[in-house]
């Protein structure tokens, strides 16, 4: 049987990054990525030979080309995606190390994403073949217009069977265009089965406070009957360089925890998050239980913190060899 | 005799251009400057020996600061400059090479500058010890506000006796205000007394067609009475590795013309208006006619062709050599 | 009427530079792009907008994948490429300047694509929807297979009504597997329409030698009666750094030549011939005569001398800019 | 009330480091930047707020200009730098790693600096507004003149009522204009109130010895009745690339100790001490106690090993953050 | 007394690595250097002052001047060096960090290498003045005329007096040549008097299969009477960032373990063994007893881990001082 | 017959240049070479494959090793170089375009060279199996000590028949040990037979002036016996980027002049002068006529012009290419 296809929907911006552990004060050149939370999960699920379907919309410039063929170079399809007269997201990251903590600036207002507008995606047409669907917290804060195509999206994907995941962020940044996180998250909330989530998340985008996070989870079960499962990630930061991570997994009867990874050296943290979902999508669709998909998520998860850039670009095997603590650690010849 | 501090008022972007002859899909790193037609003015008279002041607005964030240390850096006073919530404004530069052109995507509206609003700088303060202010077409093509306190600081300049200079060149993708060009320029001109304009620019800026540069200056002249010269470069392009140029300035009475400059292997062609614009006012305060103020100022921005970066870091000797042909193309020991 | 596809089949190596004009003994870093003659085609023809499809075969690597993103990033379809177990093909390049020639040491035998077999590309396939397939005279001097698979090709793409081009440049040093040029080569050019060939290849190619271009090419018109146009470009090599060009196009009738264009700043000068035949095929597939077609390969073939690395990264827009002598050498804002 | 200035005396080398781990025979290229101990101090400060000024001798060619613009560009006051004609002092630095050490060679003899000359430096006007002078031990080091406008300078200090700091660390390569270290520092120690020092330091510098740091601190309080307070940082290396650090304030009463601070993945660790002296003079400036100077003057040091280059890019926020353990080792949005 | 030479044989690629922590799929750039296992072992003894010869055969290109140079340069003879038409033999490495395996892919097949013939190196005249010969178990592998010529050396050496010592690391994906590795290696072991090996590389070389390492050690010297000492090392492997090493020999008596080096933060664990090798030659050479010799080995190998590249660019003075446990670790200026 | 050996006498310094067309207050990092007038000659020479020995004195630290290393890596023999305990000389470069000039700042004043002492070399050893030495006006111009070695070595190689060639450029800037050039350099040139001069060196350094270069010349010859030709280059320079240079070639009776060049894109202009003395000497020795050798020279100091850093890594075969005016400017496949 053909895989179905994952389509996810999101901002992709421009990222700057200092070489190296430049502050933005040193720096003299910046290296360039493009990435964005739901798309960096697309471009994994590609990796993992998922197929994807990425839709946004960019500035109709070089920028906006250089970030579509970004995302072609790693197979997703990029026919889908509009392009407007407006400006490129751009974010700029500075790196941390040890006590000193990485930094973004973010400026992303009033991008070409941000100007899209109800109706202008055919989601029937992006949907045929597709089996899951896939947006976070971010895109509903960006612009009314975001909120309301991401709104259309999840609507039509339920209406057409199609699993619907949200990794509901919250960013307090964002939310500037009149309309609150409760005005909106919880309609989205509504037509999700798989919720990426933390108590707070929960609490923010929900109103919903739990005296734990199973708690939590139990009262958001109630209140949106079509959640299945809520998942996350526990991050404990001993410093920039160094975190112990795991993946938790709670589907209302019981919580699994997985093993815990100690990160020792990262090399990049951003989008680790990204990695996780892309992980627990690739789980839940070929493993044959949640333990596994958190096992292989969270795996995932720990090895995006040595890849460069936003985007996890490890393979199904090397997620799998840590998973079975094979070749770790090794000089592979 | 202390030399008077000239001011100069403009935004700063964070030019962004790709490696060596990349293309903006090509390129993997951009190389970080912040740059400004006013401030490329600023930097290059500080470089100069002249005490200049550059006052703009920029986010209160490390961009902002960035910006703020390289003006430092070549001894411009940064002391007046202003700091807001808003971003940075970018550019990105490609360069060109033989047949292909340079191209720049600019990404500047809604800039901490754009922001800056009436009343925002107090001018009789800028203005303590200086004698000179200069401004350019761009500033009141961003806002309002950006054309606000450009009316602000000429008029009060004017008034305080310093001489004002304006290059009065047209960006016809900016003036996306409300206002057009003509309800603005005209009465910045009237309080200018040294212009750098072509015959279109002149056009475009004051509605005043001639037939020719010299017509096109007397009828300004005429409508302006407080206009004293007007000079501008030619620039013969052989191709975008290859130009020859050479300055014109007109007095009413008598047009100069100087030595014709073949740029025979172009390292950076931007920002050269800029290094016209800082030798001509150097010139005029320092040499002993317009011939002298024009041949510096063009060889000026003869050599900024071979500075990579908007700013034109060639120092009084270097021009000097150039005009008397000393020194020239040598390996100097 | 939706644009059919254009089919390349070729070798794709691995391309290491030296940077900037080191030497092989100088450099500590290579840079690296995938580039092949017919893929080269194919992105350029992607990048002008006509689906292409790119036939070959790589290693089953990392460094396979690599050149399979390239490919795809750009927009060619990659479905077709076979994987195998050989190696990657390479060849390093270092840069001349004036008087220095530039040198490229090939190390691509026994690659994945030597390796290719008879019977191993469905061509049915490959070509449904296709109008037109493109092979040089590289490919079947590769190997037994290579030339087998390429016979294939324009035997099954005659068959099925699509153009043939060929540019049959011959290398002498390929030719190791046993056959000669002229056992192979006249049956592949018997299918061709548009070839691609100087006297020389001509001559090295089919054994046919003329007192003239023109001659050579009647003569071949009458040997291969489905030949329809023979072009070419002439190189006149001021230096490593200069070169002046134009193209030339020869239908049995009437000979015509492109425009000359001085080339005065060599940036990369490898691909030019791949990208004057990408320029030839868009030209002849969309251009209302073979004047016009010429004028735009040769003005591609112009502009791909700008660009670092062997694809022609350039838009129809900047071609036809050239054609038109518009916007040619300017800072595009 | 208005900062009072804070005034530094030193020399700055042209840093040239080899990139990453590359060892000096590995290396073709060098990093650049232009450090000095004292400048170090001084640009810290003026980091935090603290206006400063610095007071050097370079060489009056383009090295001398690039490193004024160092300072220039962190807006430490350059006004009060003299200009000769001898050579810019160098430092290599090569980074260890691990077991191996890191390795300095100093090429800094017959500098400009060492040719400063006894009443070369105006000290009344230079400490006009100042309310600190701070040197170290490395001055009185280089050269007699260097030692006599150090003698010069902190007698003039003193005499205006300006508090005096000394880093009076020993350098044994240096010394060797014919006097020693005893026939300089007492002298200078006499007319110091806030000493960095250890053990070690202060028996070379003084030819006090103490059964302990706190015994040797009592006797140089005796020696030196202006001396207030010694500080020292004490340093755990476990390899190149881990340090264990805590601060160490002494008053003579009460010896205070700082937290302890794991650099688990050090970054750059030259320039750590005169991070810890700015650290430390601001803190007792702007900081209620010694308990709080230690500990931001500790917290300041620990993020400088996170920072390329000789100088601590941080801010007080940062360095607050870490004394309260707020915001460290995350990824700031 | 003159020291005596110490002479290797074996192949040396190209080898090309990513920058940094990039993956294949990531990188526009490799790093060049020219390494291969034996010509380590020459290179860091010509660095600690043992007069060395390296045989071997490049392809008579640029890339083989550019291999030769690179020996050269270590001050390793290469005067016997033979040149031949084939290729370079390449290998490509991507750098692991904490659970992501280090990554390599050989390029090695075909190699003028690998095209050396039985009786084209003259060993009587190689081994004039040498004292040592040192071979590895890939030179075998690779094709039969390099098992010939290893062969030849052995014996040439045996009957010249020359220690022979061989690392007979066995590499599953070479010995494609249609000799299996038990068909060879004996002849080589007969000869040899030191031999760097685990229990599973003597059971693949040798057959002999021991209930731990003494006891193949055991069984191996009984089998080959010449042996005299086998050393290896042991890593455990933390993950791809953080190792430990110790190194063990034995003499058939008596088994020394060397102290354990906690190798926290790996720049390139390429080469180490071979660093350990080199090592363990100039300990037996130059040390007192097989104690010394074996931590002057591991000391070697400890500190190769923090240095780019294949080869220990260390001295004698820096391993000692970490035998001695002297200046580790520190900033020594 | 084996050739004999050429050998050099001058110090080595490490050159420090600016990336591209950066300037020296632009740059972040230096580019490193090793580089002096005398080794480029034995680098060009060891190149052509000539045996070269160079006599110099290096400080005893890695950059003195770093130098050693880069003669090696050429094949010059480093056996017979001093170390002592000063430092390493070192210029620094900025590369000039079309009208800016190129830049060098000399920082060499106290040297390791320059404290070379009389009677330190051994030249009866280094002279074995000798036929030329080379020295340069400038090597005398460092020190007293520089003077002596020189003319020891000038001396010593008249008495066995060597052939001595001396290329007087002379420096103004050097010469500050107390002597003046006509103090020493007549007695080198008594001992010289082949000289490198154009008028200007013979009136500096001798004291002849001469109404024409062969004029000059002829007096020379006259003054000093034992000088058999004396030759230079001329240089026009159009500009920084473009220069015209040919040879020139008088042996008392025939004033030869070779081809004249054009220059159209100089890649780094240093070194030219010693690409000429080295091809000079490779032609006198193995061309058969004065002709052949200017040529050889001049087309190797054009070929120079190409390649970045101090030395002329071209071969024998593309000098004698480009004096045939074969394979120019081509890509050679």
């Amino acid at each position: 049987m053909k895989q179905k296809r994952v389509v996810t929907l999101g901002e992709i911006m421009l990222r700057l990054s200092t070489p190296g552990f430049e502050r933005f004060t040193q720096a003299t050149d910046f290296k360039i990525t493009y990435a964005g939370a739901e798309a960096n999960v697309a471009v994994s699920l590609a990796i993992f030979g998922i197929p994807t379907v990425h839709v946004t919309r960019f500035p109709d410039n070089d920028l906006g080309l250089a970030a579509t063929q970004t995302l072609r170079k790693f197979g997703v399809d990029t026919s889908h995606i509009l392009y407007g007269n407006e400006r490129m997201g751009v974010y700029f990251l500075e790196n941390g190390a040890i006590h000193r903590s990485s930094r973004i600036i973010y400026d992303r207002f009033d991008s070409a994403f941000a100007h899209i507008k109800k109706g202008s995606v055919n989601w029937n047409k992006v949907f045929e073949g597709a089996g899951w669907f896939h947006y976070t917290g971010i895109t509903p804060a960006i612009s009314q217009g975001a909120a309301d195509v991401c709104l259309e999206a999840v609507q039509a994907a339920r209406k057409l069977g199609i699993i619907v995941s949200g990794d509901i962020n919250y960013r307090r940044n964002l939310w500037q265009y009149g309309k609150s996180v409760l005005d909106i998250m919880p309609s989205l909330i509504e037509n999700t089965e798989i919720m990426i989530a933390g108590s707070k998340d929960i609490e923010n985008c929900t109103g919903i406070s739990g005296n734990s996070f199973e708690d939590a989870c139990k009262k958001s079960f109630k209140k949106f009957p079509n959640l299945q499962k809520i998942a996350t990630t526990k991050r404990e930061s001993i410093n920039s360089s160094r975190n112990k991570i795991h993946g938790i997994i709670y589907d209302g009867k019981k919580k699994l925890k997985s093993r815990v990874y100690d990160l020792t050296h990262i090399v990049d943290r951003v989008g680790t998050g990204d990695a996780f979902m892309a992980g627990l999508i690739y789980g839940i669709l070929m493993k044959k239980d949640d333990e596994q998909a958190l096992e292989f998520a969270t795996a995932a998860c720990a090895l995006k913190h040595t890849i460069d850039g936003d985007v996890n670009l490890v393979t199904i095997e090397e997620v799998e060899n840590l998973v079975l603590g094979e070749n770790v650690g090794k000089l592979l010849r």
